[in-house]
């Protein structure tokens, strides 16, 4: 059993989503950051025990940009929090779910992350996170 | 600030997506309990400190059963856990956001909800909930 480490939140753009958030999630816990090997401008917003991550696009071949042009903007991802990413994409590849990440990469904030296929988890985009 | 109490996800059918979340999330809390009031069965299983509620529409007629013929299986809402449901929906109410309910409403294990529209959180149904 794992525990949800943030819940991934497309947006057009991080400026007024911020503001709109602010009433449930108060303010974000330190300035966005760009993550290049995703495309994206991130930043999280405290909710209790887990967070809320915002994705901004930063071009037009980003994953979040096609995912907001296809879907328009709202929830993209579930994070979980893992021992090992490594482990766990092998674990989803083991029971035949397919991975977008067959091994953990860079993701925001120094962690190493990975992605499951939406195919994997009934149409959820999850992503396991290992923290330093 | 407000705690997350859970994410709904909207599955056709809880057998197999409690198969499939179960490396991720452990065993159900419980067995099923049909919400007649929104026309659903739901299942929880616990990620830590928050919790993945598997939706599954129990007829044509119920809003899940619209959200997966429209959008696909996959995530659905985000649940914050309030003090006050009404004071939650009024503030929201207040600063032009949309919402769904006016007031809280009878929700799954005895807890009063209320939900937000979509619009009011960048495309993210947002659901309030109390705790007895």
């Amino acid at each position: 059993m794992v525990e949800l480490d943030h819940i991934g939140i497309a947006v057009p753009a991080l400026g007024p989503a911020l503001e709109r958030w602010r009433p449930i999630a108060g303010a974000p816990d330190g300035p966005p950051e760009v993550v290049a090997s995703q495309r994206v401008r991130v930043a999280f917003l405290r909710a209790g025990p887990a967070e809320v991550e915002l994705l901004e696009p930063t071009g037009p071949d980003s994953a979040v940009a096609r995912f907001l042009a296809r879907r328009g903007e709202g929830l993209h991802h579930l994070a979980f929090r893992v021992p090992s990413v490594d482990a766990a994409l092998a674990e989803v590849a083991q029971r035949g779910g397919a991975v977008v990440d067959r091994v953990g990469r860079p993701g925001s904030r120094g962690r190493r992350v990975g992605f499951a296929h939406p195919t994997a988890f009934d149409g959820v985009l999850v992503e396991f996170v290992e923290r330093p």
